[in-house]
């Protein structure tokens, strides 16, 4: 196997916030603007995080300050500039959970929220559930005044472009025999098109408590009202403060299947395993070996972030206690 | 604690095929005719699932032909006979998964699929996805050429009168400062009005295969497009031939958030506890801990099952190679 492929940060001590922007299908930026654009996004997360825990706040206003911004880049597979789905809408997912009571929230197939990372936290906070979906969500978020957008807003021309592309190749296909009548996540992660999956992010606030967050747009060319494991408590988001707090991205079906932020959890519970050997199992050996590919960071909760990959790339970064930032988008170096 | 609230079924051997009709807040049946009714549906599952297994199939047609029964019986919170949302529908939930290839299917929120564990299991089967949801689950479902029903079809006048009197408590209480704009996971429960959550089944075939399906009609009165344990993968359903297949019912949101079904896997798997051992700390330590209420059936490689819950009483049976059927309702005694 290239050893790029598995190339993940080693741990890091003393982190306080760490976040992804999503794998990549690419082993290197497109250009050097894209790299910097992405950069500086991640940069302003990062900072946005530190600055709620420095204020005295816990790591779940960390880590939804982090994603509020991610979501609101068009540059990031979330909010503003999500993927669009078979029918040309965005359809958008998110989940939070905290690692000292075990709440959590999620909303699913959101297209009015503006920032679907608050209303999967006011989930938690204000309603009796767990997951709300669709309509019901959108209800909900518009009782709790969250701020709603015209779903044009999510609308940028690069997504645009893509689904185009892949309504083309639909268009083209159908001509042949046993065509699917949906997008693979193989077939859509192998289109390359740039950024594909989630954003994220793990932190640990003064009290010790684990918060994680993920927020997506899903995958370019989605049908059917199809989920995948962002807004899933134990697939693409879990905290628990017995362990760590975990955000994933990438081919969600596999992520759900083998529940991989609870399985990190389970790991280092029940097999007392490292971070890093249980962000690392799970990735080599459980995700690849069942054919998946995605990434996932992890948080413990005496501060050592670990991120692990199987794919070229993943947009990540993290933040520690004296505001030390590291931001890495492909390879480890850079 | 009541020692009643501890009671699950010891470890029985040599079994094949298990189900659940969901948990119970009361702990004795309302009436005799209730309770045989009761158990005639649970036989006929039972037989239905053995004579799959008899004739071949595997695992996973087992737990599809006892679930179906149980959909169609109005008798049962799944299928035909399903509570209704806030707004007086049926929208149903389902999933199954097999423990060979770790394969996933489910649906949620669907209100025109006679049997959502079709549902489900055609989302494994004949889709790149694990989750389809609402409207686009139900379009897949046509595709599939799957039995459809006018929503009335799942009308039942028990469950109709239900709602009416949620209606009617809700009206009451909306005079009342700080009313919540929806039920609880605790309030409807507590209304005691019957049999209260899902069905389910686990199943192990002659090839060692495990499997495992869940099929809901959710919580009474829920609204916003709640989605609750039994559509998710790690939570309401899990099977992995290394360790065990687990269904699970009760409030889902407690399901969600400790991951039920996976963390009984995660306890064999990683803390190398028994069946037993992990099926009665994750309900009796790690459910009751955080407040919840519910109950899990789990099948273990070797043919092992045991059943354990937290709640008054949990309609379960089981049937062993040798065609065997047990089926209890409220205690171990009856």
């Amino acid at each position: 196997m290239d050893s790029k492929l598995l190339a993940g940060d080693a741990a890091t001590a003393n982190v306080v916030l760490g976040i992804h922007g999503g794998t990549t299908s690419l082993a290197v930026a497109r250009s050097t603007e894209e790299a910097e654009a992405v950069r500086a996004v991640l940069t302003q997360a990062l900072k946005a995080g530190k600055a709620r825990l420095d204020a005295g706040h816990n790591s779940l206003d960390a880590v939804e300050a982090a994603i509020r911004i991610m979501e609101d880049s068009p540059l990031l597979n979330a909010g503003k500039g999500a993927v669009f789905t078979k029918d040309g809408r965005n359809e958008l997912d998110a989940s939070v959970m905290v690692g000292d009571t075990l709440q959590a929230g999620a909303v699913a197939s959101v297209t009015i929220v503006r920032n679907p990372i608050t209303a999967a936290r006011a989930v938690m906070e204000k309603s009796p559930h767990v997951l709300l979906i669709g309509r019901g969500a959108e209800v909900f978020a518009t009782q709790q005044n969250l701020e709603l957008v015209d779903p044009a807003y999510f609308w940028t021309k690069d997504r645009w472009e893509e689904i185009q592309r892949v309504w083309e190749k639909e268009s083209k296909s159908r001509t042949a025999p046993g065509a699917r009548s949906s997008i693979s996540p193989e077939s859509a992660d192998a289109q390359g098109t740039g950024p594909f999956g989630t954003v994220g992010a793990v932190a640990l606030d003064a009290r010790g408590t684990l918060a994680a967050g993920t927020s997506t747009g899903g995958l370019t060319g989605k049908a059917f009202g199809r989920i995948g494991d962002s807004p899933i408590i134990g697939a693409g988001t879990y905290a628990d403060n017995r362990t760590v707090a975990v955000s994933c991205t990438g081919q969600g079906e596999f992520f759900i299947r083998l529940n991989v932020a609870h399985e990190i959890s389970s790991r280092m519970r029940y097999g007392g395993q490292s971070v890093q050997d249980a962000v690392a199992g799970t990735i080599h050996e459980d995700l690849t070996t069942l054919g998946g590919r995605g990434a996932a960071i992890a948080l413990d909760r005496h501060g050592t972030f670990v991120t692990d990959y199987n794919t070229p790339g993943l947009f990540r970064g993290w933040i520690t206690t004296d505001g030390s930032v590291v931001v890495r988008l492909y390879s480890e170096q850079n």
